[in-house]
């Protein structure tokens, strides 16, 4: 089986000759040429393809899932660890919710073309800001082959070309979705360029990508914080991203005990391996005594292992002592670091030290320090009264999610469609000129 | 005269010692501590600070003025040409404009705080965005010293610290301006390192500048295109910037004779030195014979060259042949490249192949190909029926302008206000935990 998805004859040509430089040159000068094609897209015509590449996977399930097989044959031959094998598995069900994914970033509000703004200034010319797309958009990710079909819907929904480099694990399970993808976009009669995953696993292909900006516009990566701090470090081209997710929740004096509870034990319990899960708890001293041995209580039913500064210990023998360290971790498991503060200055003064600007949450029934909170903690979402599990795009109504930035410039928060585009300024006039 | 503006210790002494690295990480630290209070400042104390400015500078006119000539007498001593030095003097009129500048921005909304699309989720939480301060904005212009005061206010109204790197040149006239900065922040009550002017001209100060991201959050360089390429190249932190206006205007076939003269005069001689000065004329072959001798006789009362392609040449013979360094060159003098033009599909392939994506514009009577010019061309400005000197945040209603941005990223086109701003997510809820 040829894992070959090119469909440029010079990048082919390229590839075989093992010249990955020139071959990503390749990729990066078809999408730019698409993107310029996909800007003319009307929304009819990509949710056709999108639909046409939802029909065109249910249609290879056999091939598809004979593809998938190979990776995981040589996964387990390389001894790839079982969570590792788990997320490169597909079969019929995580199809079936591929499918579904494309049907619903068909039936998602297209975002390009929206004009805002639009206003009369004292020149007589008319001046506001339309929607537009980035262009391309180069994607970096891990093993789980289903974010190749979800990268390339949200990039194509928005109006992007996007060059996809998946994990080596997924090489064949890719290339058979791009398959897919490349039929769907014949059939709707949009460019090939359009998506194209990257059909080497050299990690060349990588570094490639990240310094062309002349054929890509924005990087996204996906996956582990090294491989992100590479890119963020390497890339000549802006990168949208997030590396850590030290969250907080901090428990106000005046803090309903009942919401209090169900935050702290949610925002840790509910899933441990993700980047909104609660890392530090910070409780008012006012407070502590009141509630710590409950919540201690709950987290031992979950099994969380507790590291406390020396305020918490004293209340909780049970606790592990907390080392600097422990601040700024981003356990990803079922640790918890507890710190008691004396006030919203000292917990304010310490996400800010510790934090990692991602999502922090307080939990106050005081109307002044709730604003206070909100306008003084510079994370890409701020919580009052809720759990730091809902910083997700789909609970935010994103509709769908590509990542999260924790950067300032541009995206910041969960990132969707409209983090997929760009504003430029248009004018209407009737044949002004200055004076 | 000590032109120190340090009001750190540490600062001073690294300074004195000759280690700029150090020098400018304690002005890096104290800045980023006063973006945490600056965070805090409300509407009023940001505009009693600007008010406060602009009487300390009313009071020390002949103090800032004495400085000033130090700087002229030491710019002709070493030779600065005329342009230069007429853009390095103040005078009274001068002042008189900074004070009123520093009145504008203070009654310019503020964009901070301002919470937008707050919507209930059917989880129960409410999510919206709130517009927030960048954080520390370091910017790093050249020889005018009345920019100092116009970044620190822009800066200091959207909520941000700033580190101001001024050129050599005008090292005393900014220390001056500096000391009216921060005797007016005293008089507000805000910190000293809400604004700081770098107090040495060693070029070591801007290459740490661009390299401390725990400090500053963003670049935003003025000046000549090679400084302006040397720290997008050489960055660690996000630069918004543009480096070229290869502005183009398009005269379609069914343009109104009236509109495309005088935009294309306007356009090319309204200023001859400004990044949104049309460079390149791209003219339909169908009007061509019609409208380029007019147009060629009134550049030729302005004393414009014409360079063309070889159909204008056959029209105009005395225009010069245009090279194909012509179509991508920013003249900023009074030169114009002619090219003619099958449609509008060669004219937006030109632009996109030569332009800078700065600032376009189309003259034309036809609806559909004056959206399909607004949605296609990938500008940060796309113009209709009106000269490209509109582009401009003060024409646009942003009541100031920082600077340009051809990026794609966060700000695009004329930088104001909320260009030096971002956006979080904030949410409320009333004790939701994820299912």
């Amino acid at each position: 089986m040829s894992v070959s998805t090119s469909f440029d004859a010079d990048a082919k040509l390229s590839l075989e000759a093992g010249d990955v430089a020139a071959y990503m040159q390749s990729l990066g000068k078809a999408a730019r040429q698409a993107a310029g094609e996909l800007r003319r897209a009307d929304s009819g015509q990509k949710n056709r393809a999108l639909y046409a590449m939802a029909a065109r996977l249910d249609a290879a399930r056999t091939e598809v899932l004979a593809a998938n097989s190979e990776d995981l044959a040589r996964g387990q031959q390389n001894g790839l660890d079982a969570a590792l094998l788990d997320r490169l598995a597909l079969s019929d069900g995580r199809i079936d919710a591929m499918i579904e994914g494309l049907n619903q970033v068909a039936a998602l509000p297209d975002p390009v073309g929206e004009i805002s703004d639009m206003r009369y200034r004292p020149s007589g010319i008319q001046v506001g800001k339309m929607r537009v797309p980035l262009g391309v958009i180069g994607i970096i990710y891990e093993s789980r082959p289903n974010v190749t079909l979800e990268a390339a819907s949200l990039c194509l929904k928005a109006g992007n070309a996007c060059v996809l480099r998946g994990g080596s694990e997924a090489h064949a399970s890719n290339a058979a979705i791009s398959r897919c993808i490349q039929e769907g976009l014949g059939d709707a009669g949009l460019p090939a360029g359009s998506v194209q995953v990257v059909a080497t696993s050299d990690r060349e292909a990588v570094g490639a990508m990240i310094t062309m900006p002349d054929y890509i516009d924005v990087i996204i990566p996906r996956g582990g914080k090294s491989l992100i701090e590479r890119i963020a470090r390497e890339a000549k081209v802006p990168v949208i991203k997030h590396l850590d997710g030290v969250c907080h929740v901090y428990i106000h004096s005046l803090a309903d005990p009942a919401k209090a509870l169900a935050i702290a034990v949610n925002a840790k319990t509910h899933r441990y391996g993700t980047c909104n899960t609660m890392e530090t708890l910070l409780v008012d001293a006012a407070v502590a005594d009141l509630l710590l041995p409950e919540l201690a209580r709950q987290y031992a039913e979950h099994e969380v292992e507790l590291r406390g500064c020396e305020q918490t210990q004293a209340l909780l023998p049970q606790a592990l002592p907390a080392s600097d360290d422990d601040w700024s971790a981003e356990y990803l498991a079922p640790i918890l670091a507890i710190k008691i503060v004396g006030d919203i200055d000292e917990a304010i003064a310490h996400i800010e030290r510790y934090g990692s600007h991602h999502t922090d949450a307080i939990v106050t029934e005081d109307y002044s320090l709730a604003r206070r909170f909100m306008a003084e903690v510079d994370s890409s979402s701020v919580i009052v009264n809720a759990s730091t599990r809902f910083a997700d795009g789909f609970e935010y109504g994103l509709g769908a999610e590509i990542g999260i930035s924790t950067d300032k410039l541009h995206a910041r928060g969960p990132v969707g469609l409209e983090g997929l585009t760009t504003q430029k300024y248009v004018v209407m006039g009737s044949g002004q000129v200055r004076e």
